[in-house]
């Protein structure tokens, strides 16, 4: 079975091929880019040189979110299309699980992932590492840092942060007991090899059920409900 | 300073772009496919996608060595070609200095880099980190599993290790006192985000000077000897 997973929640694009559980090739780019301009590309570019068609693929995986509107948008129009072109299902997973996944795999590891959402937020969500395994002992969700250090604290255990908001964590919340480490920079931002990973686990679904998970409002709805007096 | 990186010397081939010091991209592919049909060709693509001309480049980094013969010559050949063609210098890092850079950088780890040598030997070199940067405790070498069974028992510390042959050394020497972790799976094996890594702080040198370094014989030259009776 042939996966393309795609990652597009932030920043950084990355695209992945699996052949059953063997990641076959995976790239990772930060150019600055739109991702409109370099997700499709870079997969096109990794399936033609493992000599392997488009045609070939039997499922597309994609990061639903949370994370950047438009870079989540862009990741889910062009899984739908591919999808929708090829005849195949889809497997939409966690931005923040694919992180989890793609993490260190060391066991009993507690693992914090966090993207920076603005305004004093963080999209989080917590797991632990246990047969190999991200295992969630949080859903995803929209946290202050001040209430996701006060959580982190009470566990008493030493946490691996994980994701674009991990450097603004460790630099906000460490000390006072709490013990914070930056994964290593590799595994520490989102790719698609823990997007495939996680969707190794899932169900395909019919890709028009795919959708975005944004855990907030966005700007825009935020201004009108505003001006609406909501 | 546009950098292009280049790692040949196992299974997996790879290449990444370096603006300065920061990484634009890098690609990673595990196919079966040889070297010499994908190494170039994800070079490309990588470029190509990132908006930049191979015209661009200002230096080509390689890995030297120890690995796979025919895929040190690949790699070496392609860096020669690229760097005659574009007259710009080329930086040859190790192969082990190459994985040690692309590993785990918690301060004080120490790191056990290995490949599979076959004959019951690994080619191997160890560090430790400080200042969040390798620095070498032993000179890249071929060694048997039991020699360096008995060099890191003595140093009374848990090893990462890293590399192709970190499974092997896992499942042989582990155990009566040592304690071993394998470095999570993409940390682990070599690829071209730490020979970029461990070529910053090298000085570029005239690509012609570029020499692999096997640390052994081939087979067909032990064969020669053993025939000569040397």
């Amino acid at each position: 079975m042939l996966m393309l997973a795609l990652e597009s929640s932030a920043k950084a694009a990355s695209a992945a091929v699996f052949e059953g559980e063997k990641l076959l090739g995976v790239a990772v780019e930060n150019s600055g880019l739109t991702h409109s301009r370099t997700l499709l590309p870079m997969a096109e570019g990794l399936l033609k040189n493992l000599d392997r068609s488009v045609k070939e693929l039997d499922v597309v995986a994609v990061a639903h979110g949370p994370g950047s509107f438009t870079g989540l948008r862009i990741g889910m129009a062009e899984a739908k299309g591919l999808c929708w072109a090829l005849d195949i299902p889809a497997v939409g997973v966690s931005t923040l699980e694919a992180m989890a996944f793609g993490g260190p795999d060391m066991e009993g590891s507690m693992l914090c992932c966090v993207m920076d959402a603005r305004r004093n937020q963080v999209y989080n969500a917590l797991f632990t590492v246990e047969n190999g395994k991200p295992v969630r002992l949080t859903e995803d969700r929209a946290i202050s840092l001040a209430d996701l250090g006060a959580e982190l604290r009470a566990a008493k255990k030493p946490w691996v942060l994980l994701g674009d908001g991990a450097e603004l964590c460790y630099n906000t919340l460490r000390g006072d007991g709490l013990v914070l480490h930056l994964a290593p920079e590799p595994l520490r931002v989102q790719n698609a090899r823990g997007v495939g990973l996680a969707a190794l686990g899932r169900e395909p679904r019919p890709a028009a059920e795919l959708l975005p998970v944004y855990l907030r409002l966005s700007q825009a709805e935020r201004e009108r409900q505003a001006k609406l007096g909501k």
